[in-house]
């Protein structure tokens, strides 16, 4: 009678309240940049989104409908909003800023029990294909995380482009190797990474140096150590743009905040250039992610750049780790004779900005309890205290 | 490649931000009467809260999954509230005042071209069986519309208890005919209820009672012949209860709001008591509507009354036509040299509060149509005019 579908739950008021302050914060700073917000509906043909979205095909919320048309939960806001972009919005001026807000979903998974739908907010710069874009995208992200009061945070940036450049010089067009061990980048298991390239049947300089690529973490000290890492045009290419993007983001006073990352790798094909994830202490999975995806939009037949990210807003208020406050409302008991003096007290209070909660007593289980949470309650009826007040 | 399912629409910035604004102002006065908000998830199983919701079987939007369970997207939010109310929160102190706001489907009708997905924005006052409770209630949604500078609505209030006692009064135990009647009445199809009532096979003053239902509409003025057609214990019941909302309603200097309307059922079999309808001019359709349940939650085994309303979010931004305003954003256009400056005049109107898109001349495909829409733009390239402002 009280069973939800796997993986579904529901928001009760406490933390209702902290979504919707962390909600608010996040979609003032998001407009404060210049971005205007939209929506696409919650649910979208598998042939339409659901095929060119970030999510993998596993993961999509597949259902069919009662014409047997396959229908998914939207994963994510990015390819629909690449859709709107490339159709209602194609003739207005880019580069377009956009921004979202609202429900996401992922297939159950039996196992793990994460949720099944979550509420992502987040931005997409549409047409600026320059570090300035990148920039502008990750000092949003940041400038956002920071005004929710978050302050332990860090954004890690890598560039897929190294990564592809560096395995392609090493590995030539050993495709399968190159794709295993992208997928231990991608599922972060170093060790195994470690343990594919110690098995490899290249030279032992060339292990070393695939080895070495893990080691390409931290500040803007790395940039020297990969570029003569992979002494390669596309690798150069990619760590200059990281340089510049850094540069910029000292301009932005964010650089403290970013952390690089040469063998972050998002997704096994869908980011084109910078990508990066934000992290934030004591939280044990990824706070917000994004970066440049240059093909989505050409597979709507715009031919535009992008760049967004996109943060769980749920994993945020953990990070804020809020405690609970004190109610704020004032209750108001009245009885048959005090009710025409109640509702003009409540509503001279809630004029004033107050929260009031008007009730008959006739209506109240148990008095006592009844006020406990409140902040101040005032008793209006005959037996009450503040009859004349 | 641009398909949405049937029914399903995207909300582009300008409804976008309108839609919020409303939503802020519905929020924020339903604060201030003490309701806490709380979310459920899109989806249900059918089982649970499709089958006691108050949507029409043939109005849910069914789905299959992948384990072949029939879910339902969420036809509205008070059936699941009261699942929660039920379980979650039933050790809470009661009355119960909680809210929602989000979206809720209905099965994509073939014929129609009405929405799928729409956005409510309501209330659900749990534990309350009192006139008080109804009176809030009604007062909050008059008060909720008013401030979102809606003026220019009527809310229609009847009594499922006076309809079912004049029926079983006048026609007994004949339920096929009370049905017929009915339905003609939920369908607000007055002639088709006229002729039905003239082909019955009762007494001339029957008839005449029968059709004289139709004219119990209007203000206060129409108790005294309510009470005088339909003379029996329940009617007269129901028709005090309704004069004593009224009572309560002028407390709350909203009665202006209020016409009454003894023949008003909006469902076949939901409410319980209380029930109503609001309208603006020139909407084509109803805008919100409530009433009393005190069904509902007995059907998750929780002996508790229940009153509540709902809001349609986007009727209510049509009845408010909004025109569109002058986009306020600033646009700062920059090149590689004065981007520095524009970064820090960027982030100083940004902390004034305004509204600053800033953009590498760059990427700008057209410079002029960029900044037409703009409130202003400083241009700090080296060609533009306000390079040493």
């Amino acid at each position: 009678m009280f069973e939800k579908p796997l993986g579904m739950r529901d928001t009760l008021p406490f933390f209702y309240n902290q979504k919707s302050k962390a909600r608010k914060s996040l979609t003032e700073t998001i407009l404060s940049f210049g971005y205007s917000f939209m929506d696409t509906p919650i649910m979208e043909y598998h042939d339409t989104v659901g095929k060119v979205s970030a999510t993998l095909d596993q993961q999509l919320f597949k259902l069919l409908d009662q014409q047997g048309h396959t229908l998914v939960l939207r994963p994510d806001m990015t390819a629909p909003i690449a859709r709107v972009a490339a159709s209602q919005l194609k003739n207005t001026e880019f580069p377009l800023r956009l921004a979202y807000d609202g429900p996401v979903f992922r297939a159950q998974q039996t196992e793990g029990g994460k949720p099944a739908q979550f509420e992502q907010v987040g931005t997409e710069l549409i047409g600026d294909h320059s570090s300035y874009g990148d920039a502008e995208v990750i000092a949003l992200l940041v400038e956002s995380l920071k005004q929710t009061g978050l302050e332990d945070f860090v954004i890690t940036v890598g560039h897929i482009g190294y990564v592809k450049a560096f395995f392609s010089d090493l590995l030539g067009d050993d495709e399968d190797t190159t794709e295993t061990l992208l997928n231990y980048l991608y599922r972060k298991n170093y060790v195994g990474y470690k343990e594919a390239v110690k098995a490899l049947s290249v030279t032992a300089e060339k292990k070393n140096v695939l080895l070495q690529l893990l080691s390409l973490k931290g500040g803007g000290e790395i940039f020297e150590s990969s570029r003569s890492l992979a002494r390669n045009q596309l690798c150069m290419q990619a760590v200059n743009e990281l340089k510049q993007l850094y540069r910029l983001l000292e301009q932005y006073k964010v650089a403290e905040y970013i952390h690089f990352d040469l063998n972050l790798i998002s997704h096994m094909d869908y980011y084109t250039g910078i990508l990066f994830e934000g992290y934030a202490p004591h939280l044990g999975a990824m706070l917000c992610n994004g970066g440049r995806y240059d093909t989505l939009l050409p597979s709507f037949q715009l031919n535009a750049s992008a760049t967004g990210f996109a943060i769980h807003l749920e994993r945020l208020v953990e990070a804020l780790d809020v405690k609970e406050d004190q109610d704020p409302r004032i209750g108001i008991i009245v009885d048959d004779d005090s009710y025409s003096e109640g509702v003009a007290k409540a509503s001279k209070y809630r004029r004033e900005g107050l929260s009031v909660l008007l009730q008959h007593v006739d209506q109240i289980p148990d008095v006592h309890a009844f006020q406990k949470d409140l902040a101040r309650t005032v008793d209006l009826t005959k037996g009450g205290g503040e009859r004349n007040e």
